[in-house]
């Protein structure tokens, strides 16, 4: 997804330095040899010059803004590199995303990063974070394309927006951090369960077409966006954030364009969890850390007033995916039973 | 969908008088002769007895409830038949659904019924409405589906949900019956527009896919539910019956399982809306029905505080289908520039 930056970046007459983490050396050097990108399997646009992590402190010389694109699992190496490379009041902006537990409270990650700043820089960079239904090969082929600006700092949020946007590449601000992050991080468990009945659909024999389980997916759907709406609510999100682009909008894409739809698919079908991340041939699951992290928040009081017994679906989805119960949601327990 | 709601209810024991109107004679022989109904291409439950349009007033006799299943075409002709099948406080349920505009104002199907019972019955009859994502040919397969049962009436709504559920039929109740109604009419506007993504994916030359045009779906997705909250909202719905079953579920299902969707995908791939109504063969395009309703309507004043610049997605849907502009989503004016 950082590498897919480019393109709206290029487009807006940007240059743009594509630093590598210490895991990326061989997408460097295949950048620098035929200017392709072999995850995205395209041609960087002109304009994009590749960087090794060991000549990240030169890449970062000079610039208008730096973009943080490593996965959640690379924030702890980015956050020992970071205060090297930006300077007082650079904008940042990162399409890292997610929920964190520390100290028992849950933490979206721009606020991590910011906090591990040092002082100095703490003051004056506001980290913002791209949400939002992105499949970063789409962007890449210039699909038109809408997203979510969320960060604490309005002036911020200008800055960055105007540094990035193009018309196919529109970026909505909002300074509900929380309502953006709560949806990134928990539409990958959901996308997981909407799949579920894609999956029974093929196990049942039947193929996909209007007549499949259409009907199961879709309350599935609509039970993920009122239980990501109100943990979003108790954790001081606003509902909206999550009914409309943030949450909505990444559900559809992820089940539909994301591995984590087809990991919830092979459980659908009957798989066990540990068939199924076979099957997914070392793919990242993101849905599997996020139902881990949820599963200890909700257990430990971290949501307020909001236990696992009024998320009943993710509930389930913690069941299958980490205790490796057969993939049945209980649709008898959805909608709050007449308090729609 | 009527004939397809015999499948749950006999296997709730009932037995069910399947009453054809004028249009259904050729089903009605079909399902005496052997009990299959055509257009489902399915066998129906025993306990299922079919009567002509001629013999409803004896169908009627001695039932338990009666649920009316025409389309919103034929409320004209239900409205006219209804009074000489009721009895007073007889529970009248209807998967007919839809808004009308009457003298200016918009009316939801359920009160239209309602309003041309006479007098005695009116007092005595609460109409309740089944509307959320429910395709008739998954029903009648006992796919898991949850609907919303929707009415003023909570009495009402007790008694027929009692009537109906199994488990794998659930109904949810809810009095909020113009979030429901204006979820279940307008999820066909909007479901078109959805799949403009999928018919402009087509016309680029690509196959269906990870790597498609989800980022725009999604993005059109969530401008249709933010779109369909408002209103609903000023219309004196709840949101919150849009942002679930109601509306997401029944916008995602129709999108994937309908025939709307297959429209919009023709629209999407650049066919003249002329050339795209050809080769739906005379399918009910309930889309364009609702599309004039609402161009009227919110050019009228007929929402409060609304006229289609607040709704930008809608305003292009109305072009698109009803005036035959090019599908061409505009995105740069969603999510209200900052406000979400």
């Amino acid at each position: 997804m950082g590498s897919a930056l480019a393109y709206p970046l290029c487009d807006r007459g940007h240059t743009v330095r594509l630093g590598g983490t210490p895991l990326d050396d061989s997408i460097v050097e295949q950048v620098r040899k035929d200017s392709t990108h072999p995850k995205l399997g395209l041609r960087l646009p002109e304009g994009v010059v590749a960087f090794r992590h060991t000549e990240l402190f030169e890449a970062a010389q000079g610039v208008d803004a730096i973009a943080l694109g490593v996965s959640s699992a690379g924030i702890d190496w980015a956050s020992t590199i970071l205060p090297s490379l930006l300077r007082p009041g650079l904008p940042l902006f990162m399409i890292t995303k997610g929920l964190v537990l520390e100290n028992g409270a849950l933490r979206t990650l721009p606020d991590v990063v910011r906090g591990r700043l040092p002082e100095a820089l703490r003051s004056t960079v506001a980290p913002c974070a791209i949400a939002g239904p992105c499949i970063a090969g789409e962007l890449a082929r210039r699909v038109p394309t809408c997203v979510v600006l969320a960060g604490h700092d309005t002036a911020a949020l200008e800055v960055i927006g105007a540094l990035i946007e193009t018309p196919y590449y529109r970026l909505f601000p909002t300074t509900d951090v929380i309502g953006a992050e709560v949806s990134a991080a928990l539409k990958n468990a959901y996308a997981m369960g909407i799949a579920f009945a894609a999956g029974k659909n093929e196990r049942a024999g039947n193929t996909a077409g209007s007549i499949a389980m259409h009907n199961l997916e879709s309350a599935i759907m609509a039970q993920a966006v009122v239980e990501m709406s109100r943990i979003a609510d108790k954790l001081g999100g606003a509902r909206n954030t999550v009914t409309s682009l943030a949450g909505v909008g990444d559900l559809d894409v992820t089940t539909n364009g994301g591995r984590t739809g087809k990991f919830g698919r092979f459980l659908g079908m009957g798989l066990s969890r540990d068939e199924a991340i076979v099957k997914m041939e070392g793919a990242t699951l993101e849905c599997l850390e996020i139902l881990a992290v949820m599963r200890e928040a909700l257990n430990g009081g971290s949501v307020p007033k909001t236990t696992l017994a009024d998320v009943p679906l993710l509930d389930h989805l913690i069941h299958v995916a980490l205790d490796g119960a057969p993939a049945d949601p209980p649709i008898h327990k959805f909608f709050g039973r007449g308090t729609l």
